[in-house]
Formats: structure tokens, C-alpha cells, sequence
């Protein structure tokens, strides 16, 4: 397989895959573009959840047990801050936060979001390209049952158990694609796009959501499918089928097909959702019906197969 | 013993006979202004080494063994930054930064470094005030034979190492003493103004240098008195000795109270430093000798209950 595939993923199930696809591509021919909707500012430290999930399973220091955070992590920093009686609720272990606070360091000292997540990742021993969706803030919030929260509110501190009947990317209008977001878009390498089995709600959205975005998406030279992070109606990991219910459309891949529609060639689903594949069969999407549960390794590795087979035949 | 004693200290040798009147001194007649010469920002992060010693020791939670830092401190922050390859000369251990980043948070988020380091004082359990020289920064700077050096960079990262020629106070022209310390010098509760056995260069004159503070200790109701840092020529931690020697002073206590002339009512010297005071005989400085090492807190205590006694008979 010739050029550069692009992946577009959030945190923890994008991982997944993005860790799966760079056991068989080459560095330079797999780039991927990191939500940062759920960025925030947090003791004053500019947190990037997603971009560190990524950063962290790609250089194979990510805690498999939370799927946030660092392996073989500890929490004196944690604890000294609680003796403080300061805020605790979002949890920074002792390496999490070097991470941390070097990035709130280069990003005051003038460079972009780009620059200090590209300097991170090498710096982690990282040879592909891990880009942030755009250097301009973009926030997630939430409309819910408990008024608006911003992400990590609804995310963390009240782990995603008030309903949510909308979602706004605040800062998205004026925000533009990173440059190498940008790059990728237009780039006349570009063989794939592959948006990741990633909350389309929480994690790809925001990306969508960014003036541009979306048009270039359906214009550039190659095929864009997406993957389904949906398995019989279940969200492997965070909040993707409740968020779904609570905005009242059908928890099903099927449904997640629908909210891509128009700007995608093909869709991945599990092989057990054939009531899915059964009302897409109409659709004009492609469908690839593949094993999509990412428990171990191989099974990483055998997803991102497929999947690459699949986009490369939709070219 | 009525009113409030003020001390002006640096970091470890002013912390100890902090600590020491602690002990004697009902919490409300005590107040300890502390410099903030020493201050600086590293990694984005606000650090005020002497508050904290200060903080730490009153605390009961100082490392003994370093002079600064925390007992039963961890390094993972510390291990997993010199990972990533960014800058560690700078120790801050994984409790010692819960300290800084809430520091940095306060500041960021708008109060005075006054306000934080009364938060501070009080989440750590300290009742008695603890104040910043100047909420204005005041950055100490040295000529040395290796070129200008910023505190830091000559304490911690060079070890004191280069030879001093000049030392700056970056910013005292424009600094005003904290209102804690205003309040403090024309207070009219205020019973003795008691200088620390701190480096009367980088600890000591930082805060002389501030517009109208050596004035209002001269004016002040109370006596001024000072602390010898020096015992039989050495400095007992620091580079007091050294410095003196290099800035061509006579390396003695007699020298450290001529530093202080006009400013200084009264002298405490070591028992030992008989030579010294012969010198200071006919000065009109008012003397008194005791035992000024301070090993154990029995040290502590008994050397500041002397001196507050000394301090008392020159009202």
C-alpha cells in the first residue's frame, strides 16, 4: 500500500486502532489527527487527554486497566494536593504530569499546540506524525439534564451520568485546522482517511466542527471510512450508546453510518451486526464486516489489516 | 513578653529560629516576612524556595537532611521529566510541587502572592503569619567571574560555585513591601524587629532594597536586632562566608554587624566569637552572646528565647 493514511481518533478506542495500523504501516505513511475537544485548563496546566492517550499507547506506556493515564504510575503529587484541599477530582499521576507540565511550559514559552505535541511524541521515542486537530482552543460542552458542563466536567468529575440532549464545540467558529491537519487534507499522498472506532459525538465531531474541515474531508482525493465504535448497540469503553439514547437516535452502527453520511465511502461494523449491515445495504456505502472488539494486540493489528485492505480497495 | 515580634528571614538558618520562637510565642505575636529574592519561574511554574522552607519547617514537614524540600519526598515527576528530556537541575520533588502548582494556580487565577501564601500557611496548619517581602517581583541577580547569573542559576545549578562581584535586585525599584510587611513596620503593637542568622546579602538585603523599608525599620518603635549567620568566620549552611570573602568583607560576625549599621540596635553573636566582639565594643551596638548553632530544636528554642530576651531589654 502506497501513501499516507490519516486517521482521525480520540482517545482510548482510536488508540486502538491508530496502535494497531502502525504495526503494519511505515511511520511516514500513517499520520493521525488527535481531537482536542476535550482539552482543558486544569490548575492552571494545559491538559490534552486525547493527544496523551495517543502519545502514551503509541509509545507503550499507557495504563491498559483505566485506559487514561501511565503505566506503573504513583500519586504523591495527587495526594500532597489533597492534604491541600485542593481539587482532586481530575487525577494527575506523578509521570502524567510531567507530561504535563512541560507542555503548559513550551505552549507559555510561545510554541503552538503542534510544535509541543510533535516534540512530545519524539521525545517518547515516536516516528509517526500525531497532530492535534487545531492549535485554536475548541471546548466541548454539553447540554444536560444538570444544566451545561464543559467536557471533562461531564466526563470526569461527573462520569457522564447526567443526560445530554446537546453538544456545542465552543471556540469551533473561529478555529482553523492545525497545519499539518491542514496538509494532510490537501495532500496529494493522501490514501485513506480513516475516522477511528472514536465517540462521533464527542471525539470526531469537534474535528467536523472546525470551518472547512468536513468540505475537505468529502473533496480530498481519497476514500474516508470510518469504523464503527459500536458493536451490537454497545459502546466498548465511555459513553458513545448513551449519549445516543439520550439524543434519541437508534443505538445501533447502523445509526453511526447515518451521522457520517455524505462524507463517507465506506463503513466498518462488527461481524455480528447484520441487522446494521441489512439497513445499510441500500445506503451506497461501502460495507466492511470485520471482528471490531480490540482486546489484545493481535486483535489490533487484525482490525487495522482489514481496515487498511478495505480503504486501499475504495480507492 | 507583649506585641508582636517580627522576623526577617531567608531560608533554612532563618526557618530554624523561626521555628524556635514558634515554640515560645503565642502564634498571633509572631509574624516572619520572608524573601522572595530567591524567587523564579520555572517551567511555568511560580517557585518561592525561602516561603517554602519557611512553610515546610514550621510545618514539621522539611526535609532535614537537603534544607529545602519535603520529608518523605518521591522524585516520579522528577524521573519522568528527565525522561522526556526537558530540564531537571531544578529538584522539585512530587509533594513539593503540589505546593508550586497550587501556588502558580492562585497567581494565575489572580490573588497576590500574599494571599496564597496565607492559604498556604493555613492548609498547612500554621497559625502564625507568614509574609512575603513584596507581592512585586524582586529577582536577585550576581555578577560573577562566569558572567551575570540569576540566583538559581548560581545557587542551585551552579552550587555558588562562580565567584561573586556584585549582586542586583532586579525589580526592588519598583517593588513596594507587601501590606502584611507595611503593616508590620508601623505597627504600633510591633515589640522587636529580630533579623534572622540569614545571608544578609541574598536574604537580608533583598528586602532593604525595597523604596522605604530600611527607613521604617530605622523608624520603627521597636528595636532592630540582628543574628550573626556567621560562627567563628563559617556560615553554617550557604554561602554567607564565601560571598564575603569574595566581595573582599571581612569574613567575621563584627563584619555581619556593620553590614548593619544604622539599621540595628542590638547584635547577637555566638559565645565563641569573642574576637569579634572586642571589635564591636565601642560600636554603640548593644550585645549579646549565646550559643547560635542550632543541631537539635532544644537549640532552636533556647537561642530564640534568648534573643527575644535580648530584644525585650532594648525596648
Amino acid at each position: 500500500m502506497k501513501g499516507v493514511f490519516m486517521a482521525l481518533s480520540g482517545g482510548i478506542g482510536g488508540a486502538k486502532l491508530v496502535l494497531g495500523m502502525a504495526g503494519i504501516l511505515p511511520a511516514e505513511q500513517l499520520a493521525v489527527v488527535v481531537n482536542t475537544g476535550d482539552d482543558f485548563e486544569h490548575l492552571s496546566l494545559h491538559v490534552s487527554p486525547d493527544i496523551d492517550t495517543l502519545l502514551y499507547t503509541l509509545a507503550g506506556i499507557s495504563n491498559p486497566e483505566t485506559g487514561w493515564g501511565r503505566a506503573n504510575e504513583s500519586w504523591s503529587f495527587m495526594s500532597a494536593l489533597g492534604e491541600l484541599g485542593a481539587d482532586t477530582w481530575f487525577r494527575l499521576g506523578d509521570k502524567d504530569l510531567a507530561v504535563n507540565v512541560y507542555r503548559t511550559h513550551r505552549l507559555r514559552s510561545g510554541r503552538t499546540l503542534t510544535e509541543v505535541t510533535a516534540d512530545l511524541a519524539d521525545r517518547l521515542g515516536l516516528s509517526l506524525a500525531v497532530v492535534p486537530m487545531s492549535d485554536d482552543p475548541v471546548r466541548t460542552h454539553l447540554d444536560t439534564d444538570s444544566g451545561l458542563l464543559e467536557f471533562q466536567e461531564y466526563f470526569v468529575r461527573r462520569q457522564c451520568e447526567p443526560a445530554v440532549s446537546g453538544i456545542h464545540f465552543k471556540g469551533s467558529e473561529c478555529a482553523r485546522p492545525s497545519p499539518g491537519f491542514e496538509n494532510l487534507l490537501h495532500s496529494r499522498e493522501l490514501a485513506a482517511v480513516i475516522i477511528c472506532p472514536s465517540n462521533p459525538f464527542l471525539s470526531i465531531d469537534p474535528m467536523l466542527s472546525i470551518p472547512g474541515v468536513r468540505d475537505s474531508l468529502v473533496n480530498c482525493i481519497a476514500p474516508v471510512i470510518a469504523v464503527s465504535p459500536l458493536i451490537r448497540g454497545r459502546s466498548m469503553k465511555g459513553p458513545t450508546a448513551k449519549i445516543m439514547g439520550e439524543l434519541g437516535i437508534p443505538v445501533a452502527a447502523s445509526a453511526v453510518a447515518k451521522h457520517y453520511e455524505g462524507l463517507i465511502d465506506g463503513f466498518v461494523l462488527d461481524s455480528s451486526d447484520t441487522d446494521s449491515a441489512d439497513s445499510l445495504a441500500d445506503s451506497g456505502l461501502k460495507l466492511a464486516m470485520t471482528n471490531t472488539v480490540m482486546q489484545t494486540l493481535d486483535d489490533r493489528i487484525s482490525l487495522a489489516r482489514n481496515v487498511l485492505e478495505f480503504a486501499h480497495s475504495l480507492r
